[in-house]
């Protein structure tokens, strides 16, 4: 089943106004100076990541896709447009029929990247490639820096379940996307409903300190969810007093119990607690899910502690103290005229402010050093020296205009989980660093 | 015209999925155990501002009464939620006929708020209620958190213009809640065109530095832009040396020029320079509009400078600092029996770990001090004392499941206006501090 094709409630019509005005006027100025037409190359890539991460991760790429792909001006959207005077007739004209025709590389998703890495490049007309900024941005700088906390989360975890539950503490459509990012940075389920739906991630959910609170005592209540659940289910044991909880929790549902969850409290020490009352109950393989305000310092110092799955909300789709990845979307080549066969020039900002850039159309490639381990991110321009040639790293995502890389996020998933054992060790340290692969240009930064 | 009508970029046909898997169990079981009748209380507040904070703002109430209007479960997610097994036959069918229609009171939108306000508070069916907890979090959650930041820009902006420019850092539908919230919170326009479009906020927006980069001269993409947009526009004159493309500005479009924008470098210096310019060459009415990486801080270093307009971008759309709310959703009372008339009984989480709540359904008033300024957030439980009688901050926002009080987003600004001004002056002070008024509870909190 394609979950996909159930309903919309996170799918939208068009996403050609997810636009910044500028790009439309950018547009109509161009149009009009016969520039518009220049063959134009973009590049999305950051200029330093968050700081002390040790590496990025490349996710919404898929999502990139969906929205190049629905990416039109409808005409409700050009009576707005025209409305509000944004554009003139022969821009709207041009929109009416705007369908992106070029080429889009990037880094696979799920991908680690690192700064100056060019994770993703939009290749065709400058109209047609200056019109996707913004959304490009959004979604790589959401979902990447949703995917980088994920999988430090991940890491810190080890081989416990994560259970993705923020939706509550962001936009309602982030939380979907945040959700997915998730997903792909290493966690097992969501909270999120509208994620299940989306992208057929497993869900997962029993119930609140409401639901205790609902009934006339703690045992009404775990009596309630285990007829209606069943003894597989997770009670929610601290709304009042644990060890009370605990002993109702097991008397109720019997020995078989699913798990318990911790919400509150010196987790540490009431984990190990529970855990011990658990086991003189004889319910030995009831599980312990602990879910209050955990971030990935919280998930590694409880380690040590009896505890078989994390849920983490806020921290997690607040990107754990970096909510956007900071990447930007510039112009690094054009053609000299609108001639499609006029050559291409590499061009970058030259001013002052620590925002310069390197120019020309970019390859990227992995060095590994002797023992297969990734030892330095190399980005240069011209011919790829021949011992990279099989390690590079863009992959051709759309061709003339039409998406050829779709891939189910299982696979996604897996390649970050790849990637991320390719770095050395040292990338999965929590403390603040170093990006753990330096940043080489072969040929040397042409634009700096 | 009524924007909202011409399309559905932003819109969604249901919010239904947005919702915690927990919170359809909870409904599966109460139904079950006979408890999903129960009348219901749930209050949504927060337990403390964000670390140094003075005061909050209270934004998303009309994003949540549209939600709750939305709030169904469609043929395709019914079918979804059978295939998954998340719910039973029962359930289904009491979701199928699902409609909210319980009363919502909150603190209107724009209204400030301080640790343990009732910012909203949902009445009805348990099962009614508790469906709503996640998108109403969700909604609240974020667009408070942005709004609060977007008030202690435009606090720190004072006269000036403060243009909402951050949809590329943040998820492209946050993006537009942002600058729905950014305009509550006292900014002028919005880059997002998605924005305007579903909310009508002015947009703004002309050219990137790629439009000078496709060019074969700084002065080609001057000239393209003014005989484009007219001498009125925005020329960004940071892309190669700002002195030279000053003068080039002003050379094509003459004195009369709208602006130039410098995105990169030391801005209080380069502002001093290009005004002194600008006027130099008799440019005296063209304006100089700053949008580097600007937070609520650089705004207020930049009082002295001869600065006409801010952009803000990243800072806005992450709530400079403090991108969620932290909002909880909590039921605080509820019925002893399914029997309509059977009398509240108030409910709050006893257990240890910080997470206590105040039971019972509360009021709230804003008590004044002999000069009409505000003094103290007052909360209670009962009778609300005579003298605040006329200070409360609850208003109905739902009856019966009818909407009662949409309202234009203008007056959501101007009330942000108007309660901020009443607040003590150190409210405005962007220094860490203590919220700037105290929460006294009149009859003692019963639940803690």
């Amino acid at each position: 089943m394609n979950t996909a094709d159930l309903g919309l409630p996170v799918d939208v019509p068009s996403t050609a106004l997810f636009t910044d005005q500028y790009e439309l006027t950018m547009v109509r100025a161009a149009l009009k100076a016969g520039t518009a037409g220049r063959r134009s190359v973009f590049e999305v890539f950051t200029r330093r990541l968050p700081d002390g991460r040790r590496y990025g991760v490349v996710a919404g790429t898929g999502r990139v896709l969906d929205a190049v792909e629905n990416f039109r001006f409808d005409p409700g959207v050009l009576r707005f447009l025209r409305e509000k005077g944004i554009v003139d007739e022969e821009t709207l004209d041009w929109l009416a029929d705007y369908r992106f025709s070029g080429d889009i590389w990037g880094y696979p998703e799920g991908e680690v990247y690192f700064p100056g890495s060019p994770v993703m490049r939009v290749e065709g007309s400058f109209a047609e490639c200056v019109l996707l900024e913004t959304v490009v941005l959004s979604i790589l700088n959401h979902d990447s820096a949703i995917a980088a906390a994920a999988s430090r989360m991940s890491s810190a975890a080890g081989d416990r379940p994560l259970i993705e539950m923020g939706a509550r503490r962001t936009h309602e459509l982030s939380a979907v996307a945040a959700a997915r990012a998730a997903y792909i940075g290493g966690f097992a389920t969501t909270s999120d409903l509208a994620a299940g739906f989306r992208y057929n991630i497993p869900t997962v959910g029993t119930s609140a300190h409401a639901f205790s609170l609902l009934h006339d005592s703690e045992r009404d209540a775990f009596r309630a969810q285990v007829d209606s659940l069943g003894s597989g289910t997770t009670l929610l044991v601290d709304t009042y007093d644990v060890t009370e909880a605990v002993r109702t929790a097991v008397e109720v549902a019997g020995p078989q119990l699913g798990a318990v969850r911790i919400d509150s409290g010196d987790l540490l020490l009431v984990a190990h607690r529970v855990r011990q009352q658990l086991d003189e109950l004889g319910a030995t393989g009831t599980k312990i899910v602990v879910t209050s305000d955990l971030d990935e310092y919280a998930i590694a110092s409880l380690a040590a502690a009896p505890v078989d799955a994390y849920g983490v909300g806020t921290q997690l789709v607040t990107g754990s103290g970096h909510p956007t990845a900071s990447m930007v979307y510039k112009l690094v080549a054009r053609a000299e005229s609108a001639d499609p066969r006029a050559p291409l020039v590499p061009v970058a900002k030259k001013s002052a402010g620590g925002k310069t850039s390197v120019g020309g159309r970019k390859w990227a490639a992995r060095r590994l050093d002797e023992h297969g381990v990734a030892e330095a991110e190399v980005i240069g321009t011209g011919e790829v020296p021949g011992d990279l040639a099989d390690r590079q790293l863009l992959v051709k995502l759309v061709e003339g205009g039409e998406v050829i890389a779709r891939e189910p996020l299982d696979v996604v998933r897996d390649r970050h989980a790849a990637a991320r054992a390719g770095l050395p060790l040292s990338a999965t340290q929590l403390s603040r660093g170093e990006p753990v692969l330096p940043t080489e240009y072969a040929h040397g930064p042409s634009g700096s």
